[in-house]
């Protein structure tokens, strides 16, 4: 049976011991991390969260402490004391490798089964094992760094926005369910049978009314939900850096953000983060890196060549062209070895498989260029689109040619793929603002133009003109924060007039009714006076995933969900007593076996 | 058509402005609160989240502006340039009473309707009208400044259990519903039909995880959610201050809980607070109080009288004691005039409803006490009982005989009723820790023990002698923190010996298939090495409410709830399509009209 701890308080964290405590008489609390048992000798290596110290029990040691230590195992739980010591052979490997305790009161506060995998080391164990033992898992130091270092971004970050004159405010987490955007979670009412909430997939709307409401500046760490079908990098559950700021336009904010990234960078990383950031329009981030999230680590930026091939005798090149489309390339410098015509192929099936109808080449290895489409070239043609390229020998150069809405976003996909592959992405933190959105997309499916951001955000001055006459031409007061190539934040400046925002809606194809359904209190909230405002969410589970180095959002999240959405550990979601779901006033759908 | 603000940047908040900033160009935004037009002279209250400055228009202003400024109404948006005058006739009541702001630039950024209520003012709304345009009540001084005071409260929260070395690590707000306690709210899963997630109740279970990990001090503002019969102070979702530390014992976390209530006090409300805080076992309070949450602003303790009145002739005292209950009383000082018959009368009734069967008193008005009891008394004995008590001419006694379980608990809230009724109690912030709760309640429905706070609650060490033989007797290293009657914080010394858990647990009257199927992974988590551990969760809400003075929860809430657990302005909870339904693998359960 477990020991009390009684009359015993711990007067150090293990990882804090050094020489300068030598000869002070200490007591410890942690985890047995390993035990080397040589006879006379007893050595302990006792972990907690600050690190590790070594415990040492010799032939001067209490018969009685020394026994319980030679029957310590991996990961029970002790309390020691005992005095510092200088350590003979010092372990230059750990910061407390100068010192060792010399135990002499040892008390087991918990014996520990054989866990199933090593708590120490990195070393690869099963996902499903680690999650389903995830309180293991998450003893080791990578996560256990990873969350202190979320930790750290947290308070960080509201330091920043504190400081900047932002009220932290907590906006309900059962709301109205609004049938936009991604899926709800639903949660049904017990007093309200047939009726039910939905937990927020952001706080817009309630950040709208609260600045409509004064408050001026508005900031949450606020959790939301998407019930969507979840890929590597969503998580069911995520937490947004929420703020909202009255009286702005779209600089104002940009200036706000960047502020906070110089912040939480230099506190956390102790990294300089020059700004103002960059800024660079959707339009111009598509055509140059065929994304509205760049990864502007390195170049290999996206190049035009329509005009030198729209008369050439290559059917695919000329057909592009002259459906108003393009034709397009990225150059992979010095490439020529690493991508092998094998490699090749399996990029052409790759761009194959995100849309593309095919991918031409010139591979560029020995005097004279080898060329997916030399036969169809006049003399000089090819010798002009290298020059455009600036494609030289030992290089790669990867054309497309279909539609823009495929040329762009097919080269955008190949140029981080090829990147990677050619390992040449540099480290270091890349960002820039992705501004002048396009407003409206067509949806081609429900034939009818849909809001590219939300329905509140404001159009650019210079574009509401267009709103009726020309919707695909209005550009929207919509930012992202890209970093390396992940959005890191999302904001626009909301629409403050019932006019225009009745308009928006029009173009947007709702009805009267629907506009009062979904919206209606908003609607009426801005016929009371509402300032100029805008804001952003940043995600906080990816800013901590890139800050930390982490490659999945679960390595920044204490208790994650797996791809379907449940947990492993404790098996959510689970089945719930008949009377319970009576009490909801619902049932389950009976399927047949 | 509103304005836009293009080219004006505000400079100053409006409530910022003093006689120091005389003769500056300053641009304020803001709410019109109310406008003056004097023909000539056009006066204007304009409203930010900081205050309120006049701004002045006359015969030296631009015409346009002139007439913009007469055109103004309450609740219109505006942003105003101008220059800072001192004021002729300075306003004594505003802070910035000693100046205006002439203007040189006006524009209306937004129009307002005339709103349901006056934002001015705390002038009696009909609560429903005021929840309905809940973003318009926000605008109110009350509201802005407790939302203020709560983002204060979180702040200097946090920086306390920061600076304490706590990590603050998010839990999940979907989790595994676990039929213990209050009722879960449900969210259902559409990738497992007929599986549930359950809303936290608290985030105890993963708190406990995190100590088992390793990450020794944990600290977490929690939302909680609790699917309970709403009263006047409970919402359906609020917020906890969550923490847990290890290798510590009872004093450890209360003296983290004492620098925590210093600390808030004093950031918060300048006030402070001498700790320790005093300490009464559950026991004690509950004897001298008849509450496990006394309100030590004021005495009025509960005195026993059974020795004095066991042998007396009035049946209703005699077979209260001889049943092995008691007969108790507590005296109002100087209330015989307040607390006239009538009033007695009032509190007899009262008493009948919270469960005793009558009420026995004495009215010491006149010479002669008046007793309601005084024909049974013999020769003496009422001299000797209002000695005991302490009864002067002057003062009302009065007196409940039963059982324990109804003495104690009836004269505890008889005692804060008749206190209230004389308006006795004085301000301030009466602080103390109750401690040593019983470990098990008895439940006479169910006939068997449950467990007081929470089964993972560990019992004092002098007490698990009894656990098997007398259960009744053990005592639990739980504690609460009360603050003025209200019980702000709960907390325990958790198990952390898988063999006194399942002990505990069979105690409790689980099988080995409940205990698997409720709390399995836990069990099992206990198994690997834990720690001592403990903490407590602290009502951030509640907290509030007291620090600002609100009397209600609402009060401190931006968008709270109603006692259905409707919210009143996006009517939530709703209806929602057919089709969510069937993709979660639920219907609604049809009931006949």
């Amino acid at each position: 049976m477990a020991e009390s701890m009684k009359g015993l308080k711990r007067t150090h964290y293990c990882g804090d011991l050094r020489l300068a405590d030598e000869g002070k008489e200490v007591v410890v609390g942690g985890w047995v991390q390993k035990q080397r048992d040589k006879g006379t000798l007893v050595f302990v290596d006792l972990r907690d969260r600050t690190g590790i110290v070594q415990l040492t029990f010799d032939d001067r040691s209490d018969p009685a402490v020394h026994e319980k230590a030679a029957g310590l195992h991996s990961e029970y739980v002790v309390i020691a004391k005992g005095t510092v010591l200088k350590r003979e052979a010092p372990n230059p490997d750990i910061p407390t490798g100068d010192v060792e305790i010399f135990v002499t009161e040892l008390r087991v506060l918990s014996e520990a089964q054989t866990p199933p995998f090593h708590i120490s080391g990195d070393n690869k164990v099963n996902d499903e094992i680690r999650l389903k033992y995830r309180y293991l898992d998450l003893r080791r130091k990578t996560l256990q760094d990873n969350l202190r270092i979320r930790h750290e971004i947290a308070k960080s970050t509201r330091e920043y926005f504190y400081e900047n004159g932002f009220l932290e405010i907590e906006t309900p987490m059962m709301m109205k369910s609004t049938p936009e955007g991604a899926r709800d979670y639903l949660v049904p009412s017990r007093v309200h049978n047939g009726k039910f909430y939905a937990l927020p997939q952001s706080p817009q709307i309630y950040k709208q009314l609260l600045m409509i409401a004064g408050y001026d500046r508005y900031i949450q760490l606020a959790r939301c939900f998407r019930d969507e079908d979840l890929r590597a990098d969503r998580q069911p559950e995520f937490t947004q850096i929420d703020m909202e700021m009255s009286f702005v336009d779209i600089d104002d904010v940009l200036e706000i953000g960047e502020g906070f990234v110089k912040k939480v960078f230099q506190d956390v990383l102790h990294v300089d983060v020059p700004t103002p950031l960059p800024r660079m329009t959707y339009q111009e981030a598509m055509e140059r890196f065929g994304s509205d999230k760049p990864d502007t680590r390195f170049g290999m930026e996206i190049m035009d060549v329509s005009d030198l091939v729209k008369d050439s005798e290559f059917g695919v090149f000329q057909n592009a062209v002259e459906n108003g489309g393009s034709v397009r390339a990225i150059v992979a410098k010095n490439a020529a070895s690493a991508l092998t015509r094998k490699n090749i192929d399996k990029l052409v099936e790759y761009v194959r498989g995100i849309g593309a109808k095919g991918l031409a080449f010139v591979r560029w290895a020995d005097e004279t260029p080898s060329c997916s489409f030399s036969k169809f070239m006049k003399e000089g043609e090819l010798e002009a689109i290298l020059e455009r390229l600036g494609c030289e020998k030992g290089d790669v150069a990867l054309f497309v040619a279909d539609k823009n809405s495929v040329t762009l976003p097919v080269l955008g996909a190949l140029r981080l793929t090829v990147a990677k592959q050619l390992d040449i992405i540099p480290e270091g933190y890349n960002f820039l603002w992705i501004t002048e959105f396009p407003f409206f997309e067509w949806d081609e499916e429900q034939k009818t133009w849909v809001a590219m951001h939300h329905p509140f955000t404001m159009p650019m001055d210079e574009c509401l003109e267009y709103m009726e006459t020309d919707p695909g031409r209005v550009r929207a007061k919509a930012y992202d924060l890209v970093l390396n190539g992940t959005e890191l934040s999302s904001g626009s400046i909301r629409i403050t007039d019932p006019v225009l925002q009745q308009k928006m809606f029009e173009a947007l194809g709702l009805s009267k009714k629907e506009i009062e359904a979904k919206f209606g209190f908003l609607v009426d909230a801005y016929q009371y006076g509402a300032p100029p405002h805008g804001g952003m969410g940043i995600g906080l589970d990816r800013l901590a995933m890139i800050m930390t180095g982490a490659e999945s959002l679960r390595d920044v999240v204490a208790f994650p969900k797996v791809q379907n959405a449940s947990e492993l550990m404790s098996e959510c979601p689970s089945t719930v007593d008949e009377q319970q779901l009576r009490e909801l006033g619902i049932q389950l759908i009976q399927t047949e076996e």
